[in-house]
C-alpha cells in the first residue's frame, strides 16, 4: 500500500452535533474542523497552556466590547486572574464606568434614523444605543474626582487604579474597574486623551487648575519593567488598536534592557482586521517575530471573529479549568495605590528603566 | 423624574460567565449582548421560530465547510429535518462524497508551502489538506456512476439523489448526500459544472456518449415549483454564493405565477462578505425585500461570522428543540427518485411551471 | 561601512503627487509604496506581460460589475483583446444586456428604504437601482429569444454567442455580450442557472416545449479543450465566485489530457473576500498552486480591493499600450456560431476531451 | 408613457475606457458608476467642496501609511493647504521622521519568513521591510532631541512641532513632520505613548530625568479649543484608529462650550474596516451623526479601500484644483512654537476651554 504524503497525518474529524454540550465540549470538538472554528478552538488550548505555565499575561481590549456586553466577562477574567494586567481602549473603561455607575447602555438597531436620535440626544453605537445625558453626567463625575486628586502627573495605570477605587467604594459594583482595583490588576490606557476619560480629565482641570495630568510616557516605562521583572509573557488581544501594540511594545523596550526577554511565549489575538491593507490591528502574529514582540517558537493564533462572539464562548470555557490550575499559578503580585507601584514587593519605576534583571525561567 | 428617550427600552445585560452553559444558554445569554453576538443569538431564535411555524426551510451553503469539518452538521440538519430543501455548491458535496467513500480531508497550515504541496500532489484549502490522488479517484467514480445511467438529461436534483443511493448502497455511510438521499430532502445543485462532480460529470460523457447531461434549467423550474405549491419559505443561507441567489430566484420565479408567493417570511444568513462592494453573497437582507426576496415584514437576521464558528453552535443550540416541534412541523412530503419529483404527493414538473396554487396559509 | 541586509534591496519610494498625471503614470509611481497600491501597481505590470507574452488571457467576472458601470470597460477588453475568453456569472451578461437593450441602471443610495422600494417595484443592488418591470421585460425578451432557437442543449458558449449576435442585430449597441459577438470571444457561464438568464430560459420552456436547454457539462468539456489546445494560460479575475473556478477548473481538467498543461503562467485576482474562511473567492493565488492551478513560478498577485475601483485605473493604464503589442499578440482565433466551435481553424468539441496537444511553446 | 418612479433619476453611466485620462478625469467619470468607485469619486468631489467652501479641514491618518510610501502625499497636503491640521499615530509620524533621516523603508513579501527576518533583525509591516537597527538609531535620536528641552510638560501638539523644526534643522529634507513645521500646521498625536516616538519619549526620561513629559489632556482641550473658535469644520480620515475618535471627540468637547459648534459639516473617511462589528474605526458618518460629531445636513461619504490606492488618486485629483481656490481659503493661521499656541493671532490655552466664541460664519 502506497505511503501517505507526510502532509497528511490528522484528519478533519467532521463535528459531531448532540446536545447538551458546554462550550468546553464544543470547542473541543472544533480542535479537528478548520478555518475560523479551529483557529478559535486553537485560542482555548493556548489560554489554557498560558494558565498552566509561568508567564504573565497580558489582555489588550479595543472595540466597543464594555458598551456590547462583554465588560463582566472582563472583569471575570480580571477577578480569577486569568489575566494578570489590562491594556484598554479609554471607551472600554468608559462604558464599564457608565454601566458601574448604574446606568446603562440599550438594545438598539443599525437601521435606527440618527438625525432622529441625534434629536432625542442617543448616541449609537452599531445596534446599541446609549443617553448622551448620562454621558454628560459621567464626565463630570470623572472630572469631579479627577479634580479631587493632588494636582500632580499620574500615570494612566494609578490614575485608573485610584478611579476603579472611587468607583468600588460609590458604588459597592462588579466591573472592569473595580474589579481590577479589587483584585490588584493593573490597568494600561495608552490612548486615554482619545476617549471620554480624556474628555473629564480635560474638564478636570476646567475646575481645578493643575490637575488632570496624566503621565502616559510613564506607562511606556513602567509596563516595559513590568517585563523586564517578568520576562516570561502571553498576550491576549482583543481587537487590535492601541492596546495590541502598547502591549508588544512594552516587550519591545523591555529588551533593551535584558537579555532575558525574548518576546511574548504564547499569543492570541481575536481581530475583524485583516493584514492586507498594513495596519497594525490586522496584523499576523507571524509579522509579529520579525518585530521581536513574539518568540519565534511562540505558541500563536489569529482568530478572525468578532469578540461579542468569541469571548461569551472562550471564557465559558476557560470556567471549566480546574481552580487548582488557576491558583497555582506564579502570577506577579501587585499594589498599585500609588505614583511606584510593587511588583511581587519590589517597587516599579515609571521613570527610569530597571537594568536588573530576574533570572529566566 | 425625567422619561427615558424612547430609543432606549431595553439594557444591554452583560454576558455572564458561567460554567458548565450549554448552546442554548450561551446563546440565550447573548441575545442582550451586541454586535455579532447578538446577531447570532437572533439567528438562533429565528431558525427556532421557523420551525414552529408551517414554513418550508431551504437552506444554502457555499464555502469549503464540507472539507472544513461541518459535512456531519448539515447531514445532522437534513435527518433531523431542520430543513426540507439543500442547495449546495457542487464543492460541498465533492467533499462530502470524498469523505464518505472512507477518505479524509486533513489538518493542515496556511503557511504551508504550496509548491513542496504540489510536488506532493497535495491540495491545499487555507488550512485543509488533501490527496489530489483521492480526488481524481472520486472524479473516477462520480464518472462511472454518471457514465452507467440512461443517457438523457437529469436535473442536479434527480442526479445527487441518485448519486447520494448509490454512495448509500457502496459505504452506508452517514454524510450530506447519504443523508438526503435517505430522508428524501431534495439537493439543488445550480453551479454544478463549476466543481469537481462537473469534473466527473464531463468525464462520463468520455466514457460512455451522451451521458453527462444536467438539465440545470429544469433545477429552476422545479424549484420555483416547489415555492409555488408551498408559498410560505424561510431562507438559511450559510457563506452566499450561488446557493443564496437560486433560494431567492426561486421566490422570485414563483412570484410570477402565483399571487400566494410573497418573498421568504424568515431568513438568516452568516456570511463573511459585507455589502460595500455590490455582491450578492454580501448583500444585506434588507435590500433582498426591494426584489421581493424576503417579505418586507419578514424575521431576518445577518450574522458576519465564520461558519466553522456560527454553525457548530447554532447546530448544538437547536439540538435541544423539543423533539416534538420537529415531529408536529407540517413539512413537505418528496419522492425524488425520478425526473418528476412529486411534493405531498403530487408530481412537480421540472418542464412548466405549475399555474394551480395551493392555499396560502 | 555595515552591509545591509538582503533583505534591504529595493526602497519604498514615497509616492509623489503632481497634476496631470495619466492613470499609467499614477500606477507606475505605486510600483514602489506598499501594500494593495503596490498590489494594484503589480497587477498593471503583470497583465502587460501577459500581453506581451504568448498566452491565451481568460477573464472570470463575478460581483455585481454590469449593473455598476463597468460594462463598458470589459466590452472595451474584449473588443481590443486585451482577453481572449471571459467566464461571467449570469447577472453581469444579464445587466449588460439589460442596458444594451436601451434601459438603464440608476444612481441610488445603500440607505433607501427597500419597503418603498419594494411597493414602487424598484430593485437595489447596494447603491444602484433599476425597475423591475423592465427586468421582467428582459425576461421575456431572453425568453422569447430561446425559444426560437431549435430545441437542442446548447453549450452556455453556444447560446450566449447567439444571443450576442440576436441583441447586436436588434439594437445595434456597443455591450459585453455583443463585443464578444462581434470579436467571436467566447462567453462561458457555469452557473447559468442561477441568474435572470436563467430565468428567461426557464420561460423559454413554458413557450416552446423542449427549448431553455444548456449543457453546462459541454462547457467544462470545451473549456478544458481550449486549454488542451493552448496550454500556455493566464488568468485575470475580478470578484472571485464561479467564473475563478471555472478558470482554473479547466487548467486542472485539461491536465488529465496533456502534459503541456501546467497551470496558468500568470495569474492576477481583485477580490474582496481574504483567503481566512476558507472559501473560493479570497483563497489565495499561492494554494491556487497547491492544486497545479497556477505554474509554480507564475507571476501572479492579489489585490484586495473593489474592482469599481481597481478597474477603471487598470484598464485606463493598459489603453497606453502601444496598439502593436496587442496587434502582434498569438491570440487563439475562434469561430463561435454552432455547436462545434474552432480555434485556429480546429474544430473543439463540448462531447470528448482532446487527447492531441499542441506543441508548447 | 408610463412615468418613472421617482427612484429612477439619474442613470449610470458606464465608464468608458480611453488613453490619456488624468486622475481627476477618472474620477469625475466614475461619479455616475457604483459601489466603492463611485464612493471615490464622491469623496474627491466632498474635499473639492471643503476647499472652496470656508471651513477649517482636520485630517487623521492611521494605519502604516508613511512607511507604505504615503508620507511625501501628507506632506503636500499640508504644504498647499489641503488640511489645516493633522491627527495621527505615532507611528505615522515615527517613520516619516525614518526616511526624513535619510532612511529607508523597503519593497518586501508578505510571504517572507519572519524567523529569518528575524535573525536579521529587520522588520515587517506586511509587504515592507525595515532595518531595526536604524529604528533604534531613531529612537535615540528621539532620546536626544527630547532630552535636551526643558524639563516640563508638552503637548503632543509643541513637541512635534519642535520635533518638526529639530528635523527641518538637521536634515534640510521634507516630510510631514518638517512639512507642517514649516507651514505651522499643528500635529496632535493623542496616543503618542504607543509608537516608538513614546519609546523615544520614555529613553529620553532615562538619560535626563523629568524629561519626556507629554501632556495629552493638553491636547484634548486645544484640540477642542480650535474648535471652539473655528467652529465651522470638515473632517477627512485615513484609516480610522485613535485619530478618527479625537478629531470627532474636539467637536463634541467644544460643543459643550459653544453653541456655535454642530459638528463637522463636510466628512470623509477611507476605511477598510467595517462598521459590523461595532468598532470605531469602522463605524460609518451616519452613526457619528447621533453623537453629534457630524451635522446632520453633513456632505459625507465612506470609501472602503486601502488608502495607498485611494489617496494617491484623490491627491493626484486634488492637484488639478486652481490655485487661487487653495489661496483664497479663509485658513486658520497658527503659531506653534510654544506651549500656547496662536490661531489667527489670538493665543489658545490647553489649560482651560474657551468660553467665548467667534460668531459662526
Amino acid at each position: 500500500m502506497k505511503k501517505k504524503s507526510r502532509f497528511l497525518q490528522t484528519p478533519i474529524e467532521p463535528f459531531a452535533v448532540e446536545a447538551g454540550l458546554t462550550a468546553d465540549e464544543i470547542l473541543s470538538r472544533m480542535e479537528r474542523i478548520s478555518f475560523q472554528g479551529r483557529s478559535l478552538a486553537t485560542a482555548h488550548r493556548i489560554w489554557r497552556r498560558m494558565l498552566e505555565d509561568d508567564v504573565t499575561i497580558f489582555m489588550g481590549m479595543a472595540g466597543a466590547l464594555s458598551a456590547g456586553g462583554l465588560r463582566m466577562i472582563v472583569a471575570h477574567l480580571i477577578t480569577h486572574r486569568y489575566i494578570d494586567c489590562l491594556v484598554s481602549t479609554g471607551a472600554n473603561l468608559y462604558h464599564d464606568l457608565h454601566e458601574t455607575r448604574g446606568q446603562h447602555h440599550y438594545l438598539g438597531s443599525p437601521h435606527a434614523d440618527d438625525a432622529l436620535l441625534a434629536k432625542d440626544r442617543i448616541d449609537r453605537v452599531y445596534d446599541t444605543f446609549a443617553s448622551e445625558e448620562e454621558f454628560i453626567g459621567n464626565d463630570n463625575w470623572i472630572a469631579d474626582f479627577a479634580a479631587s486628586l493632588e494636582p500632580r502627573p499620574y500615570t494612566s495605570r494609578e490614575f485608573l487604579h485610584r478611579l476603579g477605587g472611587h468607583l468600588w467604594e460609590t458604588t459597592g459594583r462588579d466591573g472592569i474597574l473595580t474589579s481590577a482595583y479589587r483584585a490588584n490588576v493593573p490597568i494600561f490606557c495608552p490612548a486615554i486623551a482619545d476617549s471620554s476619560i480624556g474628555m473629564g480629565l480635560s474638564q478636570a482641570r476646567q475646575k481645578v487648575p493643575g490637575t488632570g495630568y496624566i503621565d502616559i510616557i510613564g506607562d511606556v516605562v513602567e509596563s516595559a519593567n513590568i517585563v523586564i521583572r517578568r520576562p516570561r509573557t502571553a498576550s491576549v488581544v482583543l481587537g487590535g488598536g492601541t492596546p495590541k501594540n502598547f502591549i508588544n511594545q512594552a516587550t519591545v523596550q523591555a529588551e533593551f534592557f535584558s537579555d532575558d526577554v525574548g518576546g511574548h511565549r504564547y499569543a492570541l489575538q481575536v481581530v475583524t482586521d485583516v493584514p492586507q491593507y498594513g495596519g497594525a490591528s490586522g496584523s499576523t502574529l507571524e509579522e509579529a517575530q520579525s518585530w521581536g514582540k513574539l518568540a519565534t517558537d511562540s505558541a500563536r493564533v489569529s482568530v478572525q471573529a468578532d469578540a461579542t462572539i468569541a469571548l461569551p464562548l472562550l471564557a465559558s470555557a476557560l470556567a471549566h479549568i480546574d481552580p487548582d490550575v488557576l491558583a497555582q499559578r506564579r502570577r506577579p503580585v501587585f499594589t498599585l495605590t500609588s505614583r511606584v507601584m510593587t511588583i511581587d514587593d519590589q517597587p516599579l519605576s515609571c521613570d527610569r528603566f530597571e537594568a536588573q534583571n530576574e533570572p529566566a525561567v
